[in-house]
């Protein structure tokens, strides 16, 4: 294609650009209200070794007791304490060694008065016995044991349940399972658990310039590099992406791929106010386009609405607002509808600006900088299109709306990208 | 199995305990040592879309500009600077409107003197222009359009590679790929990328009395909840788990275990110096037993040293002085060779602590805590035992080994879990 004579019908709209922006503020607001109505997701069966960092569906109550023995709690000697009564080092009692007991293993015979079993740390104690006599209270040989100290019952052993009882709720629902959630699980025998499905995420791209990830660049075609990135941030909030390639920049396409089963879509490009900007219009007239326009920098053209029920943001093609509008929107609604905590993965440190950044009052601004030995650095890029500026910088900052920016010196707050 | 009335031959030794314990600092050290001379990590390819999270295998040169035009950074008109030398809002200088140029499309006109071309953000520039002039310093019409102000050459267009040059290194060798690497990634044309292989960590669970995970604990059998939970944390630590069962209690069975291939070996169980704990025996037989017993708690009984080269970690039975085990020394070892920063991935943050705690100079303590409203309270726990005390704390603190404790109101540093 070329040259094109006509200019288009609402030349003056797309070149107004927008009369009114929300703020950050309003617009998360609303974002908010979505997503406290937005119905849970439902849950599906995972195998316990696929499941840490999942979403806990459901309480997971325990049917067994961990251990569900008396266990002893060190290596010594498992007595009748009442054996025991005046031991002292300089009166020592002597019990007769009757064998030993091992960790998984019943001891089966009878501990009358005046013996004592040799026992190993978590091994069961056995029965006649009321208490453990630790090691470095004794004397001992292999078929005797002196015992140096008396000894309450109930000593040096660990009671059934004493980790889990029968009916403990162990995890309850919501739990992001850790590592050692994983442990405890399968201590009482969970080999699969109940986890919220992941939300399902439609990436749907667009713009007539964009060859596919895995083309190169040619021309004046550039390669898709929102989607990839997409993708990436949406599994890393616990999403599950679905981009299955660039859509034709024609409403027909952008609107049946917004149609599709999705529990989210994203849109990345054609969301401002031209002409070629179908995604707005097709949201207004076959769903609710409810915010659109946002006084921030970047990611002013950011919109969000719903389409049959379902939240869609519309993100800016230029890939460094694509960025920002997502972490700033998208993954507040991916780690919300996924059941997690909204925060950012960013570490957050302070450091002392090294150039003053202003901003207008009334608009949110994103600074991408340099963090070195406590300095920080404004990125020297030219624009939002210049998406190696976010792969350059250690983290960013951000201009708070009702602030008109800070001054060299400064004491800022850096969300870092590692 | 049950009753066994034959001492072990060698009961002294395992009575005894650990003669002597290393410090923690020491042993890090060792492992640091270790860690310096081990191999790096073979390379292998990974398709793009599955590469954040890993780790560049090599320094990523671009083939390409980004873009390879000149592209509009801004909507309006696209014109020859000295068309509009003196142009003011008083005085517009008006220009013949002769097509459109939209992003991905090169226009094929010839743009002459007294004449502009509507543009796109993001379009390349036609040939014959120097400038664009924005919208806001225009009024227009369909085929004509007033300039408002006057305009150098060179404005509002980005330069060839203005993202990107032929030749530079978006990424070196060692990133760990964030989101927008990707991105920057496709947009120069990567579809795969040479990332380090993950280590492959052989996690060895010996113990008569453990049933696999998936089992129901029945008698005073207790099911594995190490072997899920390593699994877990060599995965955060981007290492590659392989558990594939228990290994029976036996020098046969667990020699050919510590033989089998892999980067790093961990076991669980059997470490300490009794007479049904093998691992430090064949590891001292066959191998180097370099370093056993070290003066913290949990974890005192933990060993380290190496098998036909490789890293061995002797971690205990207890679950809880697993984790611990595993997090101090296991997962630096995982970290280091996975090419990652050795820092744990808990957040940190200050608290007053709401109990005295005291431990021995010497020795360094992992205690488990609850963290409500800036109060930090040990979690109640009889023993490494009970795992479940590692989930109901939010987190934990350290007693370094120089230290004695923290009295009652102390501001300590707590590690979080979540």
């Amino acid at each position: 294609m070329s040259q094109s004579s006509k200019p288009h019908p609402n030349a003056d709209v797309r070149m107004r650009g927008f009369v009114e922006r929300v703020t950050v503020e309003n617009a998360l607001a609303w974002l908010d209200n979505q997503l406290d109505s937005a119905p849970a997701l439902s849950a599906e069966i995972a195998p316990l070794g696929e499941s840490a960092g999942r979403v806990l569906a459901e309480d997971i109550r325990s049917q067994v007791n961990v251990p569900d023995f008396e266990r002893a709690m060190m290596d010594g000697f498992a007595v009748r304490s009442a054996d025991l009564q005046g031991a002292s080092a300089e009166a020592p009692v002597t019990l007769k060694v009757i064998g030993e007991c091992f960790p998984g293993q019943i001891f089966d015979g009878a501990i009358s008065a005046g013996c004592a079993v040799r026992i190993m740390t978590g091994a069961p104690l056995p029965t006649g016995v009321d208490a453990v006599l630790p090691v470095e209270k004794t004397k001992y040989s292999e078929t005797e044991v002196h015992a140096l100290a008396e000894l309450s019952p109930g000593k040096n052993f660990g009671s059934v349940g004493e980790d889990i009882q029968v009916g403990d709720i162990v995890l309850s629902a919501g739990r992001v399972l850790r590592p050692q959630d994983i442990g405890v699980l399968s201590s009482i025998g969970q080999g699969e658990v109940s986890v919220l499905r992941r939300p399902r995420v439609r990436i749907v791209v667009t713009g007539d310039e964009l060859l596919p990830a895995g083309s190169l660049p040619e021309g004046c075609q550039i390669v898709d590099a929102n989607g990839p990135m997409l993708s990436a941030l949406v599994a890393r909030d616990g999403g599950e992406p679905n981009h299955p390639g660039i859509v034709p920049d024609n409403r027909d396409a952008i609107l049946a791929a917004l149609r599709e089963d999705a529990d989210v879509i994203l849109c990345s490009g054609g969301s401002s106010v031209g002409q070629e900007d179908h995604v707005p219009t097709l949201l207004a007239e076959h769903g609710e386009l409810e915010i659109h326009g946002i006084a921030m920098r970047p990611a002013g053209p950011l919109g969000m609405g719903r389409i049959d029920g379902r939240l869609v943001v519309l993100l800016p093609g230029n890939p460094v607002a694509c960025l920002w509008g997502y972490d700033l929107f998208a993954s507040r609604a991916v780690r919300r509808l996924a059941g997690r905590p909204t925060d950012w993965p960013y570490r957050q440190i302070e450091g002392e600006l090294t150039k003053e950044i202003t901003s207008p009052v009334g608009r949110l601004d994103y600074i991408r900088v340099h963090m070195k030995r406590g300095q920080v650095e404004p990125v020297q890029a030219t624009g939002a299109s210049v998406l190696s500026s976010t792969t350059r910088a250690e983290g960013f900052i951000i201009i708070p709306t009702d602030s008109s920016g800070y001054s060299t010196g400064s004491i800022v707050n850096v969300f870092l990208y590692d």
